[in-house]
């Protein structure tokens, strides 16, 4: 369709950097990947932001609406400036929205990540027709965004919507932010695979171990997904834990904001339907009564390349 | 001043409706005091309130604004109608707003009290100045309200705010909302009174039985501050646990809102400013590193007569 809109989305990641062509309606068209080279420190990071989004533009003759860039790190609009993005050595405060607007004349914003996926789903995903909604992303760390009025709640900073880091057990296992019992501290995919491995060891009999031919190494959240679906009880059970914990927080979350639509997205949602419904189930049990039956609980729609996607939508959505 | 404006204020409570006559300073000149006749049904609480009002506005010589009323349970602001509200029997929907506007043909505004109260301090009292804030009022309930660009925030259906229902602890005692470790399960006035009674009984050298004589029906929140005032340590450790528990749980909801302004109101926090420290001090070790230094934690600045000043502060508000 000549009438059709496009934009770039570029997904920085501590080691390697995604870039696509994306299409208003949220298809990739074209897409590439670069490193990081996040040692090599800002400028060099910058570099490669910028040769990637030569690449994909490289013979290009589609309008392009703008360029859209996902980051860690905290995000202030003005100047689309990110600050001390975890992984990214030497990097304290870089504009890297002027500087890329500078080298392609074009719209540019950047968003933290976590909103970044949230306004994906909003534009292109699950939350298309939703007014409100509270996104989690279950990875290696629990990230979050909240939707309101169709906008994404940035807070005071930019840095509302830290969903991970919602604490459901005061005296609960340390989190890396320093506090205590947070989401992420059971949820984050590394505490996760720790906690399941350590409780294996009592558990000989679980289909894990034969998933995994007894290699630890090989354990993801996917095989117990998979063990779970074969009907094994302690994966079952890690999931319904895991669900309960994440329910948790997510009930004071909807106590406080009164949203009650909840995108679930990341990697160890690979854990299956079965963990959406713990979350749903725990979440209703747990919520104040005019709540429990409008809670709603959903996977995130964009799965792969959800990166580059929710990236590029920062050029559709108005903010 | 020839010039100042009024409003009335209207707090509806269970047993007693607290009306006054406030300048737009929140100067109570006026005020009175009913019985709120709940167990006589909604149209007998609605008379007592039209004639409340009546009394207060008799032989009246000032321009009024308009008439504000804080309510339990929740309100759809259309109309004014209350839904719900606990302690009154046989209501479920009454369109209180519209009621009271057609008898007195002015300005009306209802609104949740917890609500109200945040509002109150924005317009009179401590958030006057601030653009954001997290009101939590600890009474026989805990109750919270969200200021966000001096805006109440009401979420999808009026309902948002419950700071009292976050919980902290997945697995603590039960709520009479029906989760578990809810911040009210253990700052509610009755649930903090009866904790330290079963504790008293383990403490027999504590001050706090020679200020009650040993009569434990005496025993108030105020009485446990006193002792900590005189260096009881007991007493202090109350006020210190109470802290972290708040803390924790508004360190989850800074995370999640990015607003580092917390305003603490309600009869307990008679407990004191050692209280308020200790919330202060556990929400800011909890927290996420960027917060760290912004939390701040303050009292509230209405007092006595707080639910009226907030009603009446409906009317001034700029929704």
């Amino acid at each position: 369709m000549a009438s059709e809109k496009y934009a770039v989305g570029v997904d920085l990641g501590g080691t390697s950097i995604k870039i696509g062509l994306v299409t208003e309606k949220g298809r990739i068209i074209r897409k590439d990947n670069l490193d990081t080279n996040a040692e090599k420190g800002p400028a060099a990071v910058v570099n490669q932001i910028k040769l990637g989004i030569e690449k994909i533009l490289e013979k290009n003759d589609k309008k392009i609406r703008g360029i859209g860039i996902g980051t860690p790190g905290s995000v202030i609009l003005k100047k689309g400036t990110v600050e001390h993005p975890p992984n990214f050595p030497g990097w304290s405060k870089v504009p890297l929205g002027k500087l890329i607007k500078k080298e392609f004349n074009m719209k540019v914003r950047v968003e933290n990540d976590a909103n970044a996926a949230a306004i994906g789903e909003l534009i292109f995903g699950a939350g298309i027709k939703m007014q409100n909604f509270i996104m989690i992303t279950l990875g290696t760390g629990v990230g979050g965004g909240i939707i309101i009025d169709r906008k994404i709640y940035r807070g005071e900073t930019g840095a509302a919507g830290e969903i991970g880091h919602v604490s459901v057990d005061l005296n609960g296992p340390e989190c890396k932010c320093g506090s205590f019992g947070c989401i992420e501290a059971y949820a984050g995919k590394n505490y996760l695979i720790e906690r399941v491995i350590a409780e294996l060891k009592n558990k000989r009999d679980s289909k894990i171990n034969r998933l995994i031919n007894n290699d630890l190494n090989l354990l993801t959240p996917k095989i117990i997904g998979q063990a779970a679906a074969m009907g094994d009880k302690f994966a079952k059970s890690v999931i319904i834990i895991l669900g309960e914990i994440l329910g948790s927080g997510l009930a004071s979350v909807i106590n406080v904001l009164d949203i009650s639509n909840i995108i679930v997205g990341g990697g160890i949602s690979g854990l299956g339907k079965s963990l959406i419904t713990a979350i749903q189930d725990s979440a209703r049990s747990r919520v104040m009564i005019p709540h429990k039956k409008r809670v709603k609980v959903i996977p995130a729609k964009l799965k792969n390349e959800a990166g580059i996607k929710g990236a590029s939508a920062l050029v559709f959505y108005r903010s």
